[in-house]
């Protein structure tokens, strides 16, 4: 009986931890599509309860404050387009092709984006960069990953004979990534995919024209 | 004694709508910096009332809502930055000059920019895109109003015969208006100039190739 005890004890615990983990990740969920819309500022306590369903406790019992939601929120938005990213990324191997596949899965952000709001790197940098310290240097992390990836892809492509060699390999990485996000702002501001369509057309000749 | 008394009463009359006016337009220029750093909802009227020196009713005095205070502001700064990018562009004649021109004024606003805080078209659009459908519409028009600028110098190029035919004045506008604003995004957060000079770079070969 012990045992058995023991056994239905533990099997609670489980269920409870799942449970906690499931409610944690669903209120990750929500509040990055709000952060993402309506910006740190302005989303509020009453948002994030509107939007998760939960009590102002229920959303404190895991999260310490709406700082540290809004940073693991952030986190949490930038892993799931990671993802998307690196999936189409992972589809070819020509430097020429890889850039191009970052152009047109990370510009598809200003149509229907994973988490709602557009690019939250993007959203994120504009609103903290003179408000947030905390979030700002989250967010120059983040990009600077992003930048660290193109410029590998394109210094690989250098070491391959696939791009030229006298392409600025820095340089290149920081116009290609602020080409797209003026993009997408462009894009969502007027509410017009051709945009999008416009300046990757841009980006696709520009990236040909590195190739060797 | 009364025509005396009369032009006192109207000397008195204009010292104040005079003090009034100057009120006015130092509550924009203030509003205007704040908006333009913290963002229309990280700005609050204590943050307002601090930035002016006058209490909530010396604000509304002049302005109804924080809302039509943020419209005003908005239209304020983009006067302001107008006023230079105009000025830089009227010193030159060829078409590709003034693309360049425009360049190095817009892109200027990624270090010290006449309203601190950046670029308020970039700033507003990020902000307002999904959350404030008032401020949305007031800044497409702006940003509306800059890319048929730039696409009038095109056209005129085209038409002298400054610029190759076969340039696609609507697209060239949209591609070097949204290049300078993720320049000035990135620069910003990075808190690095290098990365404007990049950018600006990258486009000043590109605008060379426009040229016939």
């Amino acid at each position: 009986m012990i045992y058995s005890d023991r056994s239905v004890g533990k099997q609670d615990e489980d269920t409870g931890i799942k449970k906690g983990k499931l409610t944690r990740e669903m209120i990750l969920e929500k509040a990055a599509a709000l952060f993402n819309t309506r910006g740190y500022f302005g989303a509020s306590m009453s948002d994030l309860m509107a939007a998760t369903g939960l009590e102002k406790g229920g959303i404190y019992n895991h999260f310490a404050s709406k700082d540290e939601l809004a940073l693991e929120a952030f986190d949490y938005a930038v892993k799931i387009n990671g993802r998307i990213v690196i999936g189409e990324l992972s589809k070819h191997v020509h430097a020429v092709d890889k850039l191009t596949a970052f152009v047109t899965a990370f510009g598809s952000m200003a149509g229907h984006s994973p988490i709602p709001g557009g690019c939250p790197l993007l959203n994120s940098a504009i609103e903290c960069d003179d408000a947030h310290p905390e979030m700002k240097e989250r967010v120059q992390k983040a990009i600077n990953k992003v930048l660290n990836g193109l410029e590998g892809i394109i210094s690989n492509g250098i070491a391959t004979g696939e791009v030229r060699k006298d392409v600025d390999a820095a340089a290149e990485a920081r116009v290609i990534f602020t080409t797209i996000e003026g993009g997408i702002m462009l894009s969502r501001l007027l509410d017009d995919a051709k945009i999008m369509n416009t300046v990757s057309e841009h980006l696709f000749r520009h990236i040909r024209l590195l190739g060797s």
